[in-house]
């Protein structure tokens, strides 16, 4: 029977499925300080632009090949003239104790809300510390995925390249600036009779890297990777928390736990990020050992009721179905049939810290109202209004250590429209 | 039943088909004046080069999403390194009226040329006035399209951004450059007996916009979209008729009006475009109102009997069936197989004057004699020898008033090889 | 009956099919001289970047609309910012003698390494004499392609323009540089009761070009295509052997020899090719006609008893299906399952001389030992030792006669990781 399975197998053919998503945003930065435009533009009086952009228009073919094998291509065209590669990668399914080896482009494992999915998340961007410990999240690498048989547990870790090759699909240096990244998740309580509408999911993850802190200032390629930098939650041209190229980084640490309770409508959600950097005194800068760090802690309630349901074999959640979709339609019979969709609310506070001794990347907090209209399982409209506070930034405009930091305050109104397939 | 159907719709997963179609262009420059290679090159002894260009490359995934929703997403790879977004929106269908609405890059309604698909049309080009007053056609906005139940009307109304983001995908500034768009068709006479040979198409268009007519001088990021411009229906490097960004421009407004009359294997089809500009008197132009227009008239004519169908539902042209395919082939039982695919010849003038008080864009016109012949439904090769003049032209290569305006006679020869699936 | 299979194709729809590839290279320059340097990155001290590679990541789509016409589009997303065009064309098949007819993106028949997929080939990079005298391959060109009956012999020829517009798709110039290009190929022995375990290929080809030696010295846009260069079998930045764009040249041709002998697991394939080009003394040159050539020749032997099939309608080779595929399963039935792939070994020897009278473009050998190990048919890893030597180079670096060429040695180790669908 083993043999005639096999045969069986090689008889089949590779398969494909296609999906995508479109996700258009408008944003609109109501208000902003001096200190706010300098960080944005430079120039304390050029405030940043409201805007209209295709946030993502992902294109995505993945399948299977005969003999326990994989294939992931995914290219987002949100910029048609210059593509971006998302995952890319290949591997092996079905491995003993439930695992997946994945070779390529692929999400490195800290930060809850940047393993969730774009298509599911609740605030359309995502928080402070977790987009600046973990940036655009991919990287080339190697990881292993598994979970146990009940589901309760599920662990990933792998070793990745630290540069982003995004736009370009290229890793050139002598220097590996690379990572060993690992995370383990449980989800101790989950309600099987309600379907799910009960959970508790725990995690921790951390990472240890190696940075090639002369960066370019030597004859290897490398870029010197030891930067943390985040948008204010919001689509801005320039990101306002910016550490800048740490010059004379070795290598940093990170520690991150992540907590989300749900239950039925509501959902408690919290991350804690730190990192801490090693460094020797170059180029003008102390060379004392840095310590960044952030979190946040949202609630989000369903007033339609539905749920945000978890996925147990990789610790993330998964996609809303409204009770009832949006719709207006003509019925046969003559009368208007019509639909609401399903609706939720939403806080979130986020904090981050990205000064320390000589470095100042920024302090900060802010504060994000969202709601999501779903009209349909695949798509919704999202609205998110922010308002925050940076202190002690702007390393990231300069190369070498600032006298004072840059204050300011914002606020910032945004839309997204999205669908997926 | 309702709840049935409804339940049934939930159940179901997006659904997607993919479409596409390569364009091989050839064109070649018989014959240009000294004011000719200076609008193609700035240099009056550097004329115009002869080329082979892929037109399009167009992939497309569309599809719908359960609960009365749609989308698409078209990507051209004619340029590979710089790929450009077509149709990419979200949207809903089966609203009341038989209509959709659409919110995402789609065309401006302005010009039947345009509307028609590029697969479709007869000439290889779009008319001169209907590439200048709507040019690319595509732009970001929300749209609703509908028709009556008998499909004798049809309309399109909606809101647009007037930058066109097909290359970046985005629009960034904080002077909202919008215009407001509608059309109305009617097909009064369509001659249900003979499958649609017989019909006449008429319909009336119009926008209102308003621009920042002091485009980049100022901080904001918006460029001046008062710019009316087109290439000698063949594609040249530079637009030859060019107003260039018209300073101290405030608002714009457009009228347009179609008739297409077909009687069996004979076409005849005209449109007329006016556009009204305001402006104030700014960097040395006088601020005078201005008014350019155009049009074109064709008649073209199926040797081989066949006929060009309307889409009533759209006041667009459809695909044309050849009788018979053109093919060579060795048959089973020894014989030689053969087919001669269909055959049209067309003639259109074309008429565009962009040149009032003291904006010297181009006046002018052109003769394009045409040739299809279509090797299948999906395939033809098209032959257009174009021939024409321009006089009082050059703005488009001057950011001040010019003392004298540039004159030029020009022929042109071009080839297009097309399939589509 | 013929009318009603011509009925039947009318109401036939276009068809389509997506296939694709990843692969991930890394790259280890192990030993570099200062020459190799130099050639490399312009600094004798600056020796080769290590790096990581997506070298494809390729989607494609292909298929036929109803009336013997087919189509091809394949782009390829490894620099996802940038993309290249691979395959794009349009043109009918079934035509008598077996033939088909390409219009479009196509490769030129030089070089059976080159018409041989990336997919199937035992090495990882193509050999330096194939590479350099057909760089890229793909052209924009119309080409006939057809075979026998019986299949013993095959043939293609066709017309193509000389310029590579994989990357912006459009050739512009008053020069046609364009070469006229055939190849012969024959199957006399092929063993079919071992299902094409033994057999032997041979061809022929060649090609006659027409160049524009002036460039862009004139006002005409055509670069000078009279350029042969290779990287050295790995992917490092600068092409080694490079003679540069001849100045001067006038035409060239080309004579190409194939040899592929396959008993069971063990395969012997050899080519050569040589390239004569005629100049004019121009800007310090002598003006001497030139002769370029190189060739190789390998054996590949399966340890596990694959054999590397040909396609006798192509003369090119086919996908190896591994007798067994890897893989490491839990079995229902509580054991652990376990397979071990195929495994190939082959040795390389490639010889390339680029450098003849006054133009210095590099003059070396180098030997290549290779390992396939198949996961599957659809996926592998490719293990590449090379070492080498250049001399009298640097040409490439030049705009003028160098006084003396540029040596050195190197040493480069490669693994791709490959994965298609």
């Amino acid at each position: 029977e083993k043999l005639k399975d096999e045969a069986d197998a090689k008889k089949k053919k590779p398969e494909f499925k296609i999906n995508g998503r479109v996700h258009l945003d408008n944003w609109n930065f109501l208000d902003s300080d001096a200190g706010i435009n300098f960080l944005e533009s430079g120039n304390p009086v050029d405030d940043p632009e409201n805007r209209w952009d295709f946030r993502r228009i992902r294109l995505e073919i993945a399948g299977t090949v005969p003999g326990n094998m994989l294939y992931r291509i995914q290219i987002d065209f949100n910029n048609p003239s210059s593509a971006e590669m998302k995952d890319v990668y290949l591997g092996f399914n079905n491995l003993p104790n439930n695992q997946t080896f994945l070779i390529g482009n692929q999400k490195r494992p800290i930060g809850l809300d940047h393993l969730n999915s774009s298509r599911h998340n609740v605030f359309a961007e995502r928080p402070l510390a977790v987009e600046t410990f973990n940036e655009d999240a991919r990287r080339l690498g190697a990881c292993m995925y598994g979970h146990n048989d009940s589901e309760s547990i599920n662990w990933r870790y792998g070793g990745f390249l630290l540069e982003n090759i995004s736009t370009d699909g290229r890793y050139r240096g002598d220097f590996h600036e690379a990572g060993l990244y690992g995370r383990l998740a449980a989800s101790p309580w989950y309600d099987e009779i309600s379907g799910g509408r009960g959970y508790y999911h725990c995690a921790v993850a951390g990472s240890f890297n190696a940075v090639d802190g002369d960066g370019t200032t030597d004859l290897d390629q490398n870029s010197n990777e030891s930067r943390f930098r985040t948008r204010p939650l919001a689509r801005s041209d320039s990101r306002w928390w910016d550490t800048g190229r740490i010059l004379g980084a070795n290598n940093y640490e990170q520690l991150a736990f992540e907590s989300m309770l749900n239950i039925g409508a509501l959902q408690i959600t919290g991350e804690y990020i730190s990192t801490w950097l090693q460094r020797d005194a170059v180029g003008g800068f102390n060379g004392e050992d840095l310590h960044f760090h952030g979190g946040y802690i949202f609630a989000n309630y369903y007033l339609t009721g539905e749920h945000v349901p978890l996925d147990r074999t990789s610790g993330t959640i998964d996609r809303v179905k409204p009770f009832e979709n949006f719709f207006l339609v003509d019925r046969c019979n003559g009368g208007r049939g019509r639909g609401m969709g399903a609706l939720s609310l939403g806080l979130r506070a986020d904090y981050l810290d990205l000064s320390d001794s000589d470095i100042r990347g920024g302090d900060g907090y802010a504060l994000t109202a969202g709601a999501n209209w779903y009209w349909t399982a695949y798509s919704k409209v999202q609205a998110n209004l922010i308002t925050g506070e940076i202190n002690n930034a702007g390393q990231g405009r300069s190369a070498v250590p600032l006298a004072a930091g840059v204050d300011g305050d914002f606020s910032i109104l945004g839309f997204r429209y999205m669908i997926d397939f």
